[in-house]
C-alpha cells in the first residue's frame, strides 16, 4: 500500500486533476469529453481517473448499485437525424468512455420494437431511451418493465412517464422574435405536413410572438410537405404579398424558398429574410446564403434523458414531460 | 400431443405457409420483411412461425448452437449515412424481428471504440460488424476476440480478416458507361478530397471505362472537397471546356454542379448530363432536375456482413475482402 493512495475516501475530481497535473477545470472538461482539451491531456486525465476508479456523480452512484452505465436506445428515426445526436448527448452526460448507448432501430414497427426491447432487457441495460419519429405522443413501451424508460423527441401518452421533448412552441416564438428584432414586419410562414405536431406547434409559437408585438402574419400558414419542392412552390405567391421575411417549418423547406428567391433575383437577406428549423448540417451546408436556423438541441435532449434515467434508478425522478429549449443560430439569411 | 404437430422433424417454410393459409412465396416475403405483404398477413405468418419455432437457415443453426441472433455494430459514421442502411441490411439478412443489431457510435475515437467493444462483448453478442468513416483500410479491432468480426465500408488492414466493402472502382466505371451509352463524349470529373480512397477509386474506374472506349477525359480530375460549394465553383471552368457530361464524386458535389448550371441557364440533361454517387435521399430529393446517382448498396453490405458473421460461427467463412456491386439509379439529370 502506497502512502499517497486515496484509500477508501471518495475519490474527487480534485484528486484526478492533481495526479494528472492539470487544473480541476481541465480535468472536468477532459472527463466530460469537451472539445477544448487536447487528445493527449484527455487521455492522461482519463487514465488517472481510471487508475483512481473515479466516476462522476449520478453514474458513480448507479454503478455502486450494480448498474453498468449501459443504456438501450430504441429509435424510430430512420435517417438518424434526431437519434444520433440524442445518442451522443446521452453518452456525454457521464463523460467520454464511461457509458455506452446501444441503439436499436425499430423503423416505426411495433413487432420490431418488442423484439429489440426483449433483446435489450436480456442484456442488462440500466434503462431505456425511446426516440420517436415525430413529436406527436406515442403509447408507452409497456407496463412493469424492469428498468426505467425515458421518452425523447415524442413524449409518452401517459403523462406520468418521463419524457424529454423539444419545445416547438418556443422554437416558433424565437424564430419570429429574431425576425422582428432585425426589423422585419411582413412575415409569412411556410410549413410541412399539417398532421405533425411539430408543424402546428411551431406555427402556434410564431403566431403568439407576432400577436404580442401587434404584427399580423402575412397570409395563412402554408402547410404542405417537409420538402424543398414545397418551399420552392410557395415563393411566387409570397412575393405577391410583398413579404420581407419567411419562417420555414424546416431547413429543407427553407432551402427550397432560398433557391426560388435566388432564381427570381430576390436578394437574401436584403429584400427577404429566411429562417429554418432543425439546424441540420447537411442541408444547411449548401444554402446560399448561409441559413439562419433554430437548433432544437437534440444533444441536450439526450443528456437530460440519460440524467433522468439514472435519477429514476434512485427514485429521484418525478416523471412528467420536460421540454428542452431551442436556440437561434444566426447566419447570413436573416442579416443580423 | 396433437396429430398435426410437426414433432421433431425440421419445420419448413411450407409448414408455416400451410398453417397460416398463405402461399410459400407470401410466407417467405412475410418472414423476410418484404414490403409487399400486408401487416395483417405478416403478423399471422410470424405468429405461426413462432408457434412452430421456425427459423431461417444460418440464423437457425447459430441459435441451435446457443447464439442469440444479436450482433454488435461499432460505427465511426457520425451522420448515419452508411451505418443505418448497413444496420438495416444486417437485420434483414435473417428476416424481420428475428435478429437485433445493437449500434454503438465510436465517433472516430479509439478509446470510445474499446469501451463500446467491451460493453458489447459483455452482452453476449454473437459477432461484431465494424463500420468505418471512409473506405480507407483501418487496423483490426484486436486479436483474440471471442466472437467473429466483419469490417464494412472500410476493410481491415489485415487481409485475412473478413471485410465487405463498396466497389468504388466499378462505381466509377458504371457511371462513365452510363454516360457513354447515352451518347456523351465530352466527360469531365469533379470529385472530393484526394486523400479519400473513395475519390481516387471512383476516378480510376471512370478513367478505365473512358480508356476502353477510346474517349479522353475532359481536363484533369478536379479533386477538392465533398461539398456543394466545390461543385458550384467548378462549373465556369467546365463550361469553357465545352463538356456534355460531368461525373461528380458525390451527390453533394453533383447538387452544386446542378445549381450552378441552372444559374447559367444551361439545360440539364439537354446540354450537360450530371451523375452523382451515393444515391443519398435527402440530397437527391431537392435536385433540379432529379439526379441520376450510383447506389453503393449499403443494405446489401449489411446483409453480407451478417451472413458472413454467421458463416464464421460455423467456420465456413474464408476471410478476405468481398466487394458489393453498385448500380445506377437513372433519373432525369442524364436523360435516358
Amino acid at each position: 500500500m502506497t502512502t499517497d493512495a486515496p484509500g477508501r475516501r471518495q475519490v474527487t475530481l480534485r484528486d484526478v486533476a492533481q495526479l494528472a497535473g492539470v487544473s480541476v477545470a481541465t480535468a472536468s472538461k477532459a472527463i466530460n469529453g469537451k472539445a477544448e482539451v487536447s487528445p493527449d491531456t484527455r487521455r492522461r486525465v482519463l487514465d488517472v481517473a481510471e487508475r483512481l476508479s473515479f466516476t462522476p456523480n449520478a453514474l458513480a452512484r448507479a454503478m455502486l448499485d450494480g448498474h453498468t452505465g449501459t443504456v438501450g436506445l430504441l429509435t424510430h428515426d430512420l435517417e438518424g437525424r434526431f437519434s444520433l445526436p440524442i445518442l451522443m448527448g446521452a453518452e456525454d452526460a457521464f463523460g467520454a468512455g464511461r457509458s455506452s448507448v446501444l441503439l436499436c432501430d425499430s423503423r416505426g414497427d411495433a413487432i420490431r420494437e418488442q423484439h429489440h426491447l426483449s433483446t435489450l432487457l436480456g442484456r442488462r441495460v440500466d434503462g431505456l431511451i425511446v426516440v420517436g419519429s415525430q413529436t406527436d405522443a406515442r403509447p408507452p413501451l409497456g407496463s412493469d418493465l424492469p428498468v426505467p424508460v425515458v421518452y425523447t423527441y415524442a413524449p409518452s401518452t401517459d403523462p406520468a412517464d418521463a419524457s424529454v421533448v423539444p419545445d416547438n412552441v418556443t422554437a416558433g416564438r424565437i424564430a419570429v422574435e429574431h425576425l422582428l428584432a432585425t426589423g422585419r414586419r411582413r412575415i409569412a410562414h411556410v410549413s410541412g405536413d399539417l398532421t405533425y405536431a411539430a408543424a402546428t406547434d411551431r406555427a402556434a409559437g410564431a403566431d403568439a410572438a407576432l400577436a404580442e408585438h401587434g404584427v399580423e402574419r402575412v397570409g395563412p400558414v402554408r402547410y404542405g410537405s417537409w420538402s424543398e419542392a414545397w418551399g420552392r412552390s410557395c415563393v411566387a405567391a409570397l412575393l405577391e404579398q410583398d413579404v420581407d421575411a419567411v419562417v420555414c417549418g424546416s431547413d429543407q423547406i427553407a432551402r427550397g424558398v432560398l433557391d426560388a428567391l435566388h432564381d427570381r433575383g430576390v436578394r437574401v437577406p436584403d429584400d427577404v429574410a429566411v429562417i429554418g428549423f432543425d439546424n441540420w448540417e447537411p442541408m444547411i451546408a449548401g444554402c446560399r446564403p448561409a441559413l439562419t436556423s433554430i437548433d432544437m438541441n437534440f444533444q441536450m435532449m439526450g443528456r437530460r434523458a440519460a440524467e433522468r434515467l439514472f435519477a429514476s434508478l434512485e427514485d429521484r425522478d418525478p416523471g412528467g414531460v420536460e421540454t428542452v429549449t431551442p436556440r437561434v443560430i444566426v447566419r447570413e439569411s436573416t442579416g443580423g
